[in-house]
């Protein structure tokens, strides 16, 4: 039995944040699934494994975390000598560039890319409305951010560097529901960025993880 | 003249960050006042530093750095051997519990706390109306949160280890605006967290920080 087991749903972008990084370091795990529509993710046993009651949670032996991107943290750093190098070794001042461009996508990119992600491609899923005056204020948000990713991307082939890191990864999840929507728009008007989504959505542990919703 | 430069206003929260961590290891650095009143922030010099046109933008030499976690990430990894310890050395399962709190802040605490103190801490220093229901909501989320908190802090001295560490200082300026609205009661109704905001609020180096604030 793996060691490594990630307890959640496929449809989750968390969960999706947490496998793609795990087929990229070739890592054994187990997926442990979570019914989120049975409320499995606020029972105590669950709470025990995330007190925020929120997918995913994973354990590697006794460790146990939560968070997508301190488990993909941990497994890039603990797995370093597996698979795609992830990280930006060398100096401090190496690593610091990732860390910008990973706390780029923490605080400027997630919040409008959640939430039209939510409005655009999850609503119309659970039969619910969605926010049209959402969608125009997140769009706008998003396209303001990715003028800059627009520009750094005209002088380095993926953010933190010239090859794929945990910064450009953090991003597949929001990005595939946003190519499922209108908001595609405000990806594939800007070349660069077009460019860097379809090479990172094209990786095939990202398609693994694509196929693992589909199952 | 110092190496080290931060360009920012006291009054941001994100520049607060960066100047505790930087009086916390004792690091040598020269303030640089942006004036964001008057758009000092959206002028090409500033967005050469930080193309979001957002304070604090770092330097050191030739390092250029934007977005206050991952300069204070930087900080205290450059500087690991001055001052106070930040980071959780070891194991790379025990960097992870570090890792996991300063994801707990980023995507669980910051959101609710940020919009209270904009609501209300920021917005009647600017002549703003408080939107009561956004207080109202987010007094909600912030107290959700707070509850796991309460229960991580009834185990543990500080929010990842026995010790003061980046998880706990990047709660600082947030908590610091609420201290001083009617949102602290949020805060002052859990005794563990409460023990815990009176404890990090109390450090000599959040003291400089408030002293600069004053200047």
């Amino acid at each position: 039995m793996a060691a490594i087991k990630v307890h959640g749903s496929p449809l989750s972008t968390a969960v999706q944040r947490v496998v793609a990084c795990l087929y990229e370091k070739g890592v054994d795990f187990q997926f442990v699934p979570v019914n989120m529509a049975a409320g499995e993710h606020k029972s105590d046993n669950f709470l025990a494994l995330n007190p925020f009651g929120q997918v995913p949670a994973f354990e590697d032996g006794d460790l146990k975390l939560f968070e997508s991107r301190a488990i993909t943290h941990y497994v890039a750093h603990e797995y370093a000598d597996k698979g795609t190098q992830l990280l930006i070794p060398g100096s401090n001042k190496d690593a610091a560039v990732l860390q910008l461009w990973t706390e780029v996508e923490a605080h400027q990119f997630n919040s409008p890319a959640s939430v039209l992600a939510w409005e655009l491609f999850y609503k119309p899923i659970f039969g619910k409305v969605t926010d049209a005056a959402a969608v125009e204020e997140n769009e706008g948000k998003l396209g303001k951010v990715l003028d800059v990713y627009e520009s750094r991307l005209s002088k380095s082939k993926y953010l933190a560097a010239d090859y794929f890191t945990l910064a450009d990864l953090y991003h597949l999840p929001n990005l595939q529901c946003l190519l499922g929507t209108s908001a595609k728009t405000v990806v594939e008007s800007r070349p660069h960025v077009s460019a860097w989504v379809k090479e990172i959505t094209a990786r095939p542990a990202w398609s693994k993880v694509l196929a693992m919703q589909k199952q």
